[in-house]
């Protein structure tokens, strides 16, 4: 009764629903030995709209989501090194610029092919380019892959592959609104979140390297958590106020932030946050799915052939551009790639609200961004367990 | 662009200026040697619409300042132990109940003189009556006083305060309707708030003390972390669901966690949520202030009247019923029941919604909440500091 915000209760039933289904997904997932997070995602589906309708996405649980992506980016960003990043710099680039173009042409081809427009075919091929960082980076770290170099080449090529989603969205939004494609406008766009990666990537660390009191300093009066996660608060709501991915500004201070690692564990100190907001993250995506789909034979058959487009094209595009790395590596980074997670989701949002998508495209869409997030993390077990176990020569 | 939440840069950069503010204002009020949550909320007066206009409390902060003050409640909670509120009982009990109705008393004396009708003036009283149990905990804790026997009576006066205040508040609530007091459904409330309190006391602290392993084997795959947060939200949504504050769940949830503690160190792990989320509630406290009272010679003096009185009445009773605990003591309960933090906000809010509480007397309780916040933890840190000091014999 007496509680600052007039729906309290409601919002703390939806808080303890969402962490309780994804501790029991993560539970029993754990113990059939398959990735704990694809038990987070089908609580969410469980828990969800569809079968037990205790959870709807409202605005407050999407903000919790939206800080889980940015908590566990951050995190990613504590476990990498600016000069790992730079070693993959090549392969990652190839990966992510062949893992957007693939996927994109064979969503305009099924869109071509199903007799749709012009502007709704391009939004069926962008809402099927962006890998989802958030996803890709959670199974990386589940699986001890973080740090091997396949893992550091998904996670370069997932960021390029961000950058290259919001460019393609930003057309493909100007083509739906018949505004047109503002040339200089995507230009700013560009430059400026490059320029903010740049920056921030090399002066950043930079800074983080010659002057590492700056987070640590004793004039904080007790620990670098706080201006740790102010900082990476402030990155994110910067990339994201300038068009940028907020998950890319995290990971760029979390890069900051351990240049400083040596000299303050600010890992033992994040956990706790990263245990609590990414759960979030993976139980709403669940919740967006709608099971309608499945008895629906029109919409089966059309989440059958964007997913298999989905998966194919990726794959593809994903392998070739790492194959330099070798086959075993460049089939890790192919199947990393595929999981859409979130972005396909929020892409056919939008393509829905621009009037572009219908509502069985945009269930088709979200089923499939769901599937490829829940066929990915098993085969990469598998893949990264043959790849790390003893070879024979020439194998 | 590519985000879960629409307005996602704009939340972000709230999380990010109220935590920033929080750590200015707590770093400032260190080194001036002052309390630093006063520091916190002065920032949030700051940053909130009267001055810098960079912060206005929308329902996702608010959210947030609830979790802020529940999981400030589940630290103190784990620093409780259920034998330390036993022994303070009844000492807790006498202070709880006369530091109620002394400012109840006065609120409705102060209503009668001023010639406001019966249902207004008992809402002033009911504004006048909680103290906040988050202010007067997070102030005890800073001042390393939660373990002094003067700690625990105050935080027991402070939960039975709370309980008292919620049942007067549905009787103002009930009078200012128009729709009379329903005394069975006060009843059934009451009934089961003590219900509740006595049953998670008594049976959760059991319970948890002779099956510790229930938050700790090692069936939970990594820490005891996300258990005990999962039962923290569960009871704070309990409580809250019954009509009770979500802080008494959280609060006795943290002491049921805290009978397993010596068998795994929970507390290192809660604290980085315990810096994360706090800080929400004391800058939102802060923004709720309007300075447009201190321009208006009228309000000016209504606010002074109401301050008195909340202060006066406050110390009185509480110094009466803590007085078996010997004058240094009592001093320290009747200073340390003062601040009503929220409460007071909460309570002009909902008598505003009701209709009995103009914009004038919203804004004289509103910043009257604040002020006796802000006055007591300084005056507390001057009687905690002499009554830990050696004392000669009949001092």
């Amino acid at each position: 009764m007496i509680a600052l915000s007039s729906g309290v209760s409601d919002v703390l039933v939806d808080l303890f629903v969402v962490l309780l289904a994804a501790k029991i997904g993560d539970e029993i997932f754990r113990r059939l030995g398959q990735p704990a997070i694809v038990g987070e995602i089908l609580a969410g589906v469980v828990v969800g709209p569809s079968v037990l309708n205790l959870i709807t996405p409202t605005e407050t649980l999407r903000v919790f989501a939206e800080l889980g992506v940015v908590f566990l980016l951050f995190w990613v960003g504590l476990e990498t090194k600016l000069s790992d990043m730079r070693e993959v710099g090549r392969v990652a680039a190839a990966t992510g610029v062949l893992g957007v173009l693939l996927p994109l042409a064979g969503g305009i081809a099924l869109g071509a092919a199903r007799g749709y427009g012009t502007s709704r075919s391009i939004f069926v091929g962008v809402a099927l380019v962006a890998t989802s960082v958030g996803i890709t980076s959670a199974v990386l770290i589940e699986l001890g892959a973080l740090g091997t170099r396949a893992g550091r080449t998904i996670l370069g090529a997932a960021v390029i592959d961000d950058v290259l989603a919001m460019l393609l969205l930003a057309v493909a939004v100007g083509l739906a609104a018949e505004a047109g494609v503002d040339l200089v406008k995507i230009a700013v766009v560009v430059a400026l979140a490059v320029g903010f990666i740049v920056f921030f990537a090399i002066g950043g660390t930079r800074l983080t390297q010659r002057w590492p009191q700056m987070l640590t300093a004793p004039r904080f009066a007790d620990s670098p958590l706080m201006p740790a996660v102010i900082g990476c608060l402030g990155m994110a709501a910067l990339a994201a106020s300038i068009g940028l991915a907020a998950i890319i500004g995290a990971f760029l201070a979390g890069m900051i932030v351990a240049e400083t690692k040596e000299h303050s564990p600010i890992e033992d100190e994040v956990a706790p946050l990263y245990a609590f907001f990414p759960p979030f993250f993976f139980v709403v995506i669940g919740t967006e799915v709608s099971l309608d789909v499945l008895t629906d034979a029109k919409t089966l058959g059309l989440l059958a052939a964007v997913t298999v487009i989905a998966v194919a094209t990726k794959f593809v595009g994903a392998y070739v551009g790492a194959l330099s790395l070798g086959r075993t590596d460049a089939a890790i980074v192919g199947v990393g790639m595929i999981p859409r997670g979130e972005v396909g989701v929020i892409v056919a949002g939008i393509g829905r609200a621009e009037g572009v998508i219908g509502n069985q495209l945009f269930a088709a869409i979200v089923a499939m961004s769901v599937l490829t997030t829940l066929i990915a993390p098993p085969i990469l077990r598998v893949l990264l367990a043959r790849s790390q176990a003893p070879v024979p020569e020439g194998a």
